[in-house]
C-alpha cells in the first residue's frame, strides 16, 4: 500500500474563492477540523502577503495537533532583490513553520508578461530562492506553477525550473494546473514526459477546476505515483475552485486501497464539509460528491426499492463510511414503504401494519397534491407524523388570528406592521410589531407574543426564506410554496407553507418551524 | 477531426435530481433552448413511467427544431411479458419518435438482487426487446446500465449483454456508469478490453458524478474514440448528478478539436445554463465551470494585474466564447463594455464616448449593490437606459401613495386587499381591489386605475412571479428579489424589483413592467 499525503490549502488557496472570506478565528478553528480528518499538512495562509496570516502563523502555535503539520506559503524572491534582503522570504522564515511552500515561475508566458524577466533570470530566481530557504525549514515543497500550460508552451523550460528545483533542495515538486484547464489524459501524456526526464522525484499535483476535472486529474496523478495531493474542503478556491478534498480522500481510501486516513477520521468528512459552509453561514452544495446532502438521496420508483433490497445497486460506496446518510427522498411516487424508511430514519417507531400508517399517507399526498413538497421540508412532514401519532397531541399554542399592513410613509419607505392574537397555556396574548417587510414583522410579533412562555424560543434563527411560484398556477394569482430554515445552537430544520398568499404560506411555515423548536426542546429536557 | 454527437437527458435523467422538478411547459421550453446551443439529441422523458412524459412526445410533435432529435426512453420488456405484449416498449413506439434508447442490465448483481431472474433470461430479454424495436424506429440506442460495475464484477456476462444488443441491432452501444463510482483511469482500463473485443461498434458513455469525475469520465472516453456523449445541463440529476453538458461541450469544442456545435451555439452556454434554473427558481452555482458566475472572476492582487497584461494568464479559455464573462472583483472596471455590448444586443444606438453611458453605468452599479440582477430582468434594465436616454422623459403615471392589508375571514381564510392612488394624465385615480394574496391585490387595484386611460392594459398579463432571498442577507429580515414575467400578444417581458419588503419589491416589478407595456404600445403606435 502506497503512501500519499494529503496537504490542505483551503485555509490559502481557498479564500481566493469569490464569497469565502476567513476571519483568524475562522482559520484557527478550521485548522482544527483539518486535523479531525487527518489531513497531513495545513497550509496556514502567505505571510507575505497580509497581516492576517502572520497573526494566525503567531496563534496557531499554541495549538497542539494530532497529525497536521502547519505550512507557510509564499513565492520566490521579487526580482529586483536577493533571498537575504527579500521581505516576502523574510516573513516565510519568521512564520517559523517547519514545513515551506514556495512557488516559483514554470511558463514562459509568465515570465515575459507578468514578471517581466528573462527566462535566465527566472531560473536563478528558483535556485537561489530555495537554496536559501533550504537550511531554515525542515521540510521545503516547490509549487512549480501553471507547470502544465508552461509544458505545453515550452517544455525544455518548464523542466529547466523543475530541475533548479530540484537541484536546490526541495523535498517535493508540486505539478500545479494553476488554470485548471487541463484534461486527464493530458496530464498523463505530460506527466510521463516528466517521469521519464526525472525519475526518481518525489512529486504531488495541485490542481483547479476551470475544466471540471480537478478532482479527476489529482486522482490520476497519484495513479502516475504522485505521493502527496493538494485541495481544499469542498473545492473552494478561486474561480470554479481547487480540487475537492472531500471526493478525493475517500477516493484513494476506498477506491484505491490507499491508506491516507483513519476510518475514524473518513467518517468524520461529511460534517467537517458541513461544518466549514456553517462557519461562514452559506449553503452546503447539496449535490456535492460523498459528502452532499443529496449524494445518497434516491427519488421514488425503481431505484428506492432496488437499494433497499442491496444499496449496493444504486450506490457506489456505504454512505456510513464518510459519515453520510442515505436518504430516501419523500415524493409524489413514494409509497408506505418510503414513510417506514422515514420514519425508522428518524428513530420513529412505526410499524407497515400500524393505522396511522394509511392515515400519515393519505394526508402526505393530500398536501403534496396542494403543492406542499416535503423532501425539502423535512421537519414539516415529520411534524405531521407525531400529531398523527398523537405525540403532539398538545397546542404548544394556537394562532387566534393575524393581520398584516403594509403602506408607506411621507417620504415613501415601505412601513410593515403585523399583529397576532395567540392563545398560549390557557392565557391569550396580544403583540404587534413592525418588521424589515410583512413576513419578518409576522416573525417578531410571534416571538413577541410567544417568548414569555418559551423563553428558548430566543435561540432559534431563521437562516434562510424562499419563495416559489408553484408551476401549474400563473401570475400573480399564482400559489407560492414557502420554505423556511431555521437552526438553533446544536440543529437545522426546513418547514414549508402554500397559499395563494404569500404572507399566509409564510405564516405557516413559521409556525411549524415554531413548534419544531419547541418540541425538540421539550424531547431535549426528557433526556 | 472526429465526429462526436451530444445527447442530453436534462428532462429524462435530470429530472431524477432531489429539487429538480419539470412540469411538461417547462419541458417544452427548456427542449427549445437545448436545440439553440446544437445538442444532437435531446431525451424527452420515460413515457412507460408516467402520463405527464406521454404528453410531452405528443405536444413536442408540433415544434421544429433546427438540429436536434427528440429521443424517446424506456426499459427493456418486463420479465414476465413478450415484447409484442410490454406495455412499457408499446408507450415507446407510440412516443412516434425517429429515435428510441432502450436500458437494459449489464451487471449481474442486479439480474439478481433487482430483477431476480437467471442471466441467461436477461440476455434474452435484451435480444428480444431490441430486435422487436429495431423494425420500428430509425434510431436504436442501447444503453448499458451499470456496465463499468458490471465489468468489475464478472466482466464475461457484462460483454455478454454487449454482444446481444450489438447482434440485435442497436446503432450505438452507450456504457453508462449508473453509480457514477468509476475513476477514469479505470474507465480507460475497461474501455481498451471492451474495444479489444468489439473493435468496430459506434459506442457513447453516459456517467454519474459520484466520485465527481463524471466530466473527466466523458471527456476520457471520447479520446478513448466514443462518439457519442450523453449528460445534462448544470450536471443535473440523480444523486450528485449526471456528466455536466456545459463542461463537456466547451473541453470538445476549444480543447479537443471537436466541431460538435458551431461558435454560435457555443457562445449561447451560458444563457441556456441560467435559463434553466431560472425557469426553476434555484439558485445558479457561482462556480460552475465555463458558465458560472465566478468562473471568470478574479480576485485581487497580482491575478488582476496579470489578467489585464494577458487574460491568458489566468484564464483557461477566453469567457465570451461561452458567452460569460470576466469579472474583476474588487474594481469597477468591468462594465462600460457589458453596457456597450448589451445596448447593441438591443438595437440601442449607444457609443462608448455617449455622456449617458457613464450615467448607465454608475445606475447599474448602484443598482446592482442594492441586489439588483439585470441578467434575468433586461427590460428594467434597458426601461433604464430609455430613461438615461431622455427617450421615457413623460411619466406615464405616477403612484402616489399604496396601502395593502392582509387579515382573515372569522373561518380563517385569508383576505388581502390593496388601495392605490395614481396620478394619470393630470387626473387623479383612486382604486381598490382585492385578491388572491396581497400582490394579486395590488395587480388588480393599479390595472382598475390605468385600464380608463390605457385600454390595451387588458392585453397584457403576468405569467410567471418569483422571489428569492438574497444570499448576503438572512432570514426573514432579508432582502429579496421579485422577478415577474409579463406578456401580451406579441412579447413577453421580464421586469425586477429589490427590497427588505416583499411586497414593496413586487410592486417595483409590477410597476415596471406595466411602464414596459405602455412604452411597447406607444413605439407600436409610431411605426
Amino acid at each position: 500500500m502506497s503512501k500519499v499525503e494529503i496537504y490542505d490549502t483551503t485555509l490559502r488557496d481557498g479564500t481566493q474563492a469569490e464569497n469565502f472570506n476567513l476571519q483568524l478565528e475562522d482559520k484557527l478553528k478550521i485548522a482544527q477540523k483539518l486535523d479531525e480528518i487527518g489531513v497531513d499538512y495545513i497550509e496556514g495562509g502567505w505571510p507575505g502577503s497580509n497581516p492576517k496570516d502572520i497573526h494566525f502563523f503567531s496563534r496557531i502555535k499554541n495549538y497542539h495537533f494530532k497529525k497536521a503539520q502547519i505550512v507557510a506559503f509564499g513565492s520566490t524572491h521579487h526580482p529586483q532583490k536577493i533571498p537575504q534582503t527579500d521581505p516576502n522570504l523574510k516573513t516565510l522564515i519568521e512564520a517559523k513553520t517547519e514545513v515551506v511552500t514556495i512557488f516559483g515561475k514554470s511558463w514562459d508566458l509568465h515570465v515575459k508578461d507578468a514578471l517581466r524577466i528573462s527566462l535566465e533570470r527566472n531560473l536563478e530566481i528558483i535556485s537561489d530562492s530555495l537554496a536559501y530557504l533550504r537550511s531554515h525549514v525542515k521540510k521545503l515543497f516547490y509549487d512549480a506553477e501553471h507547470f502544465f500550460d508552461g509544458f505545453k508552451d515550452n517544455p525544455e523550460y518548464a523542466l529547466a525550473t523543475i530541475k533548479k528545483a530540484i537541484e536546490a533542495g526541495a523535498d517535493c515538486i508540486i505539478f500545479c494546473d494553476t488554470n485548471g484547464g487541463t484534461l486527464p489524459f493530458e496530464l498523463e501524456t505530460i506527466i510521463s514526459q516528466v517521469k521519464s526526464k526525472f525519475p526518481n522525484i518525489s512529486w504531488g499535483i495541485h490542481a483547479h477546476n476551470d475544466a471540471g476535472t480537478a478532482v479527476a486529474n489529482s486522482l490520476m496523478a497519484v495513479h502516475l505515483g504522485a505521493t502527496q495531493v493538494q485541495g481544499t474542503i469542498n473545492g473552494v478556491g478561486e474561480r470554479c475552485g481547487n480540487a475537492d478534498l472531500c471526493s478525493i480522500i475517500p477516493a484513494l481510501k476506498l477506491k484505491m486501497g490507499i491508506d491516507c486516513v483513519t476510518d475514524e477520521q473518513l467518517a468524520k468528512l461529511t460534517s467537517v464539509s458541513r461544518y466549514i459552509t456553517e462557519l461562514l453561514n452559506i449553503a452546503h452544495p447539496p449535490y456535492l460528491p460523498y459528502v452532499g446532502r443529496s449524494a445518497f438521496a434516491h427519488k421514488g420508483g425503481v431505484h428506492v426499492s432496488a437499494v433497499k433490497r442491496n444499496p449496493q445497486t444504486y450506490e457506489h460506496i456505504p454512505p456510513q463510511k464518510v459519515g453520510n446518510i442515505r436518504r430516501i427522498l419523500i415524493s409524489e411516487l413514494s409509497g408506505k414503504s418510503t414513510i417506514l424508511s422515514k420514519a425508522k430514519e428518524w428513530g420513529i417507531d412505526l410499524e407497515s401494519e400500524d393505522p396511522e400508517v394509511q392515515k400519515i399517507l393519505q394526508e402526505l399526498k393530500d398536501l403534496e397534491n396542494q403543492g406542499f413538497q416535503f423532501d425539502v421540508a423535512e421537519e414539516s412532514f415529520k411534524l405531521r407524523i407525531y400529531k398523527a401519532r398523537g405525540e403532539l397531541k398538545k397546542h404548544y399554542f394556537r394562532l387566534l388570528t393575524y393581520r398584516v399592513h403594509d403602506y408607506n410613509t411621507l417620504d415613501g419607505r415601505p412601513i410593515a406592521e403585523a399583529e397576532v392574537w395567540v392563545e398560549v397555556k390557557g392565557r391569550e396574548r396580544h403583540a404587534i410589531s413592525l418588521g424589515m417587510g410583512p413576513v419578518n414583522a409576522l416573525d417578531r410579533a410571534l416571538r413577541n407574543a410567544l417568548e414569555e412562555f418559551y423563553p428558548r424560543l430566543k435561540e432559534m434563527s431563521l437562516i434562510d426564506y424562499r419563495v416559489r411560484v408553484l408551476p401549474e398556477t400563473s401570475g400573480t394569482e399564482a400559489k407560492v410554496r414557502v420554505l423556511i430554515e431555521s437552526r438553533d445552537k446544536e440543529c437545522v430544520w426546513r418547514t414549508v407553507g402554500v397559499s395563494h398568499d404569500i404572507l399566509e404560506a409564510s405564516l405557516q411555515a413559521l409556525l411549524d418551524s415554531i413548534v419544531y423548536k419547541l418540541f425538540l426542546d421539550e424531547r431535549r429536557e426528557k433526556c
